[in-house]
């Protein structure tokens, strides 16, 4: 289910947002222009595609608004609020953890905020780890450095026993801060809440380097993650040039989507090949695209390639074991470089391969300059949301609005570059890529 | 007249764009989605406003979406195209310039590209400046340095001896990179060559690193300059720390609106007092409210200050002259230096204030990651609107969508900080200020 | 008296350094190779002038050799160390300060380090500051931030109110890093100590963003501001660039000697005017380089100025003052601004003059690379002095090997650029200056 | 044969520097202190070890002094100099060339350069590689960029086919920047040079990003590669951090020496373990203190390991072969990564390891600050040494001075890491591993 899945078939979806309560409170928040129940963020921003539903009598599908409540759920008095980091690293974690210490305790009021250490692990009392006191004074200066301050881990545990924690600690608005299996796990932790009747709210913090989260146009970290690649998209360049029939072969993030890899692509604009899983190949393909390049004169050439791009490829591929005979995975980027190499040795003409692999460089840095104010701007949403008494859900934004999203639809379906959209043509005009797939070989420098 | 005074009278405001004649070309481009006539951007996302406007039976108001046409006016053939850079440097300018080049020549094959050097004095053929012949090689690495390739400069120059020079040169599509005043003359230029019946496009974008026209999200190369001015705060910061009661105060740019000191508070968090034009404060509440937060422990203090802020403050000032008699213009960070200086001096306190001024250092950088990409695809609206004969207008972004603008609405107003929306609050919740303007001094760290 | 004087009279200095009391304890360093009191760094690394020395019959003159001794003075288990940072910010206090308490700490196992705030102040009880705690948590991540975290003031205070207090404490080995003054303020404690016949060691660890001290290769900090201002001049050259004979004026710190300004010039090679305080010029001559640049063709020009230069400039100056009456302060940058515009207005030729004043920017950030490690090895140096009873000495740098100077020496004359020398011939070289300022106008792109 | 070697049998080493003929003609440069033949700089500065050689009656040994000479051998008029940059890329080798061209075009009138394309390739003529003409205009911005503008290959050529290209150009200076094999390359042309008796001067300017070369302090391009390796190492800090029991796994640049690890474990202060070539570890011993440490509470640890460590391990490794049958050559930075990730699972304690191989990208990059500089005084000393006839020489830095070094001992013996030096014990203070090898575990932070 996609966006314009919910766009054609509306009736199907349910995009409201579940609640552990009324909100009857006042809220503490003075001067602020608060958000009604019923502001709602349109999912087009297209008037003929919305005059349509309203010719057809039919509200255009559309998301709750995200902000300021005028009256709340949770009474910040008695508030324990809960914070978790899950999932591999991200720019902007400690920017987003900042944003929550601050928006609860100056905005509200809240004094009693914990920090789960190591991800869902930390709800889990085998592990043994205890809770991090959180205060404006302890995350004055996180954001100046990346990482989480809080630790992470992968995977989630037992919904029951995290339950328990949380009721043993009192907490009654969890953030958790994740990818898509650390969502599913908020969404089964609010499950769980909602099975025993507890007023606690779950609300999750989207975090996907590779912004492919469905319903929601751009998620923190992603703004950084490219500026980091560009870095290493300009060295491949340099060594690509420094080398007859050089060519820098950069590895990017991006398993299921090339969003960093097209981005970077753009961004530098000394990219000649972009390769993503959108978009197939060939091995044969990209020979041919490659001496057709350096037969055109060009002596040198630079492939970006997201991970998750050519896996089609090692269909036929023998198992590749190592010498204690484990299985190696398949790495496109070092796929590629053998391969190429293997290809240019066999037709006897001459190439300098120079393989980067950036991997965890360009996600272990802090979040930078509006990037860092995105992820401040979520947090306050978050709070928000929390302490109005929404739960089982995410914020996100859409449109250039911060929004509520439910969880399952959030991670319903991955966001994926669209071949025939403006994105992907962008690339195209940016590498010229096709001159040389097809043979014709103008390209650009 | 603003965006909100647009939805409240949409009837008075016509936001259709001007044509210097009907597209009966079929476009060259090929495999991708273009974009219909009929396709708007509504100028709000809020379903519940859209619903009233359809309630009342008239359209929400809406802007016409950006991108390819189908059919354009412009033969690529005969097309000769002039792009040119006026007013104060911003980053992206070489970004903007390298993609119309990239989308002319590569998706419209449009081989007859005329860079006009020194701004709109590049028309007059006073100054003698021949034009500049451009191609993808000329542009191949242009966004690697700051500035712009073709210079710059102020002011305007008689239209009718624009129009001539265009005339002369064969001049088809104009595209006028710059802000109020570029656009104003790019309007009047579009008017004098309405009188003349010319069939020249004049294509606006529009440059203000301040971020600040009306029905537009967003400019080029603000980004780059609010994490350029990240770094100053940060040294500013260190200063302050350096000192017994250290006060860091840092001028930014912003003569009308205060966006980049507002993101650059909010993308540091460690500015205690953002002072900007659109919200009113007095020596008095300053001097009480740095007193109060040195009172109150703290033994440092960070100002950011937009240069148009506090000019209320010069009223009752005596004119300044320099030696030689001239007047000396009224520098908001100058002055507060001195009188907070003054004020402490009088009142027998300690403050050691260390002043920064990084004037065109923030701008005169290249821009980077996804701003650079903005820019790029700003030069593809803005190439698609005039091969399809668009005039009289600029690109923008409205809710994520890139739109089209009539010139004349772009520059009519500046957008301004609303003090009673989020990003205010946000500052506020991110310095802590009103706790020492109120005089309670609890304040951030 | 310089190096080069000392050279020529060696019979007339003293370069030994003093000692509070006679090492006999052994240190408790291990697996190290100890450095004996009879090695000595000669002042020249020429053959053949040593020759000449040792063919008179004398010794050719040298600097003590910094590094561990093998036996040492203070006993670590009874040693109170403190540490205080005087004057304007420089790049890598932090790392400074936390190599000296790494050193005590784990090299010799001092357990009790004070930091004492805000400079000498912190010294005289009048101002109340107590002293810092320090030890390596403390420590741990300081280098990452510019500035120093036990703050700094300038001036000294009364050496027996100072020495009172080291008394009180019980510090026997105080660590001062500072400037020129700040060393004088140390020697005028040693002295203090010395007339009380007291054992407390007083180490200086010399500080001059400048690299302007004598005797002394390099200081820390200067590489890391050389590095800061080339980006500085970059954003310089694209403003010059940016308009019609733009001019890019850029003022770095620098009041005696023009080090940095001579080091962003050859490291950017985009400066055309280098202005030194060790090589004067007139207006006139300035005036006529810059017409004869742009005569040549050349539509730009960049000038780096140190703030000492052109001092002689100002005599003829009326005295300026501001509208309250006070006098302004001479600022070359400033006035080169105002006399060029003045001039070319008056000979009715085109500037388009950008002015940049970075001033504070290049000094309050954390020093980088390979200036890091510098400092740490200074601290090393230090310590192992201080350890090892020697006293009114700084530690410095010369032909590559860390040494020991006496405190008088090191400030008793300031270092200067030599006009005949290499390293302005490598100015000449790179900026091309001469050919304008002759009038030849070749220059430089 | 190493510097300290020279130093105890100074006899058996002939340090002076071979020339093509006799300097007759003046040198054109005005205003510049030249150096004497007689100019010498000693192998040591310690003042006691060179009167030992003079009460010997022997003269300590030193290398010529570099810089220009009064007399010189080529003709300016009539010199036709030739630049070839070889092997791997290293930052700064565009400075280099900007540098040469400079100097030779400006302080000796030379009109007739070439860039030599690809390495010794270029002088071959069966590669077919044109010469490049260079000039100061097409120099002028290349040291923005990293790589280098002539491009490179590995190996060399025939020295016959080589001398023979060179006469056919008239080439009668010719400059080699590259490590090794290349200024081995370099004597072997100088040798069939001498052979042929042809009045051509072969200059090398070692690269090398190790730091390695012996008799020289300091290599071009160190500075920025330690700068750029210490980005990784606090990315791998970052990762280390977020997980329990994390460890951040580096491997930098240095196939015999660990300077670059060494360096940047200093410059960071974050590294807990240094793994240089110089001192061997068994993986027990590895595996035991990674275990100490965290038992001793510490929940993260970062470990750099130079390529070139740990050789010793692989000998009783098992062939690694790939999927094709190749045999993969040993990586001891993925080899540590699987070895410790089997140690701790079979012990049964959790680890998370994150291994970083950033590769070329701390070399493709452009040199920086005082490093940019240091290019260009290598460049002017390479020059002045050409044109005095000088040849079969490298120029060098040592103590501070810029020196001739004869190739054959330049590239006699690698440089290494003295483990009983001071460098590397600053590297044990700064890391304490020690602390954790010798399971005493109270390490750093």
């Amino acid at each position: 289910m996609t966006q314009e899945d919910i766009l054609k078939n509306p009736e199907k979806y349910d995009l409201s947002i579940e609640t552990v309560g009324k909100g009857t409170l006042k809220s503490p928040m003075k001067g602020i222009q608060f958000v009604s129940e019923e502001d709602r963020i349109g999912l087009t921003t297209d008037v003929k595609r919305i005059r349509e539903f309203f010719d057809k009598g039919v509200t255009a599908p559309s998301l709750e608004a995200a902000g300021p409540r005028e009256t709340i759920f949770h009474d910040p008095a008695w508030t324990r609020a809960g914070i978790v980091t899950c999932g591999g690293l991200c720019p902007g974690l400690n920017n987003v953890i900042k944003g929550l210490v601050q928006v609860l305790w100056f905005d509200y009021g809240v004094r009693n905020i914990f920090g789960i250490p190591y991800g869902y692990r930390g709800l889990n009392p085998q592990y043994g780890y205890p809770p991090i006191t959180l205060n404006p004074d302890v995350v004055d200066s996180i954001q100046e450095d990346g990482g989480t301050i809080l630790g992470s881990s992968r995977g989630i545990q037992e919904p029951s026993v995290m339950v328990d924690t949380l009721m043993r600690l009192n907490i009654n608005v969890l953030f958790c801060i994740g990818g898509d299996g650390t969502l599913r796990g908020a969404h089964a932790i609010a499950e769980e809440v909602k099975k025993r009747r507890q007023p606690i709210s779950i609300i999750g913090i989207p975090k996907t380097i590779d912004n492919d989260l469905n319903l929601i146009d751009k998620t923190f970290g992603f703004e950084t993650a490219v500026l980091s690649a560009t870095d290493v998209i300009t060295s491949a360049h340099n060594e690509a040039n420094g080398a007859f029939n050089g060519l820098g072969l950069v590895k990017l993030m991006g398993r299921d989507s090339g969003f960093i890899a097209a981005y970077a692509a753009l961004a530098t604009t000394v990219v000649n090949f972009c390769l993503v899983p959108e978009v197939p190949f060939t091995l044969e393909g990209l020979f041919k695209a490659l001496e057709s390049r350096y037969a055109s004169g060009k002596t040198h050439a630079v492939i970006a390639v997201a991970e998750g791009a050519g896996q089609e490829l090692f269909k036929d591929q023998k198992e590749r074991r190592d010498a204690s005979g484990n299985i190696l995975k398949n790495d496109i980027g070092e796929f590629l470089t053998e391969k190429i190499k293997e290809h240019f040795d066999k037709v006897g003409k001459e190439i300098n391969i120079k393989y980067f692999d950036p991997s965890y460089m360009v996600r272990s840095i802090p979040a930078k300059g509006t990037d860092a104010i995105f992820c401040f701007q979520l947090a306050e949403s978050a709070v928000h949301a929390g302490m109005a008494g929404k739960t089982d859900m995410v914020v996100g934004s859409m449109n250039g609005e911060f929004t509520h999203v439910p969880i399952e639809y959030a991670v319903n379906e991955r966001k994926k570059i669209n071949p025939n959209g403006t994105l992907w043509h962008a690339v195209l005009g940016a590498t010229r890529q096709q001159d040389y797939f097809s043979g014709k070989g103008k390209g650009s420098k």
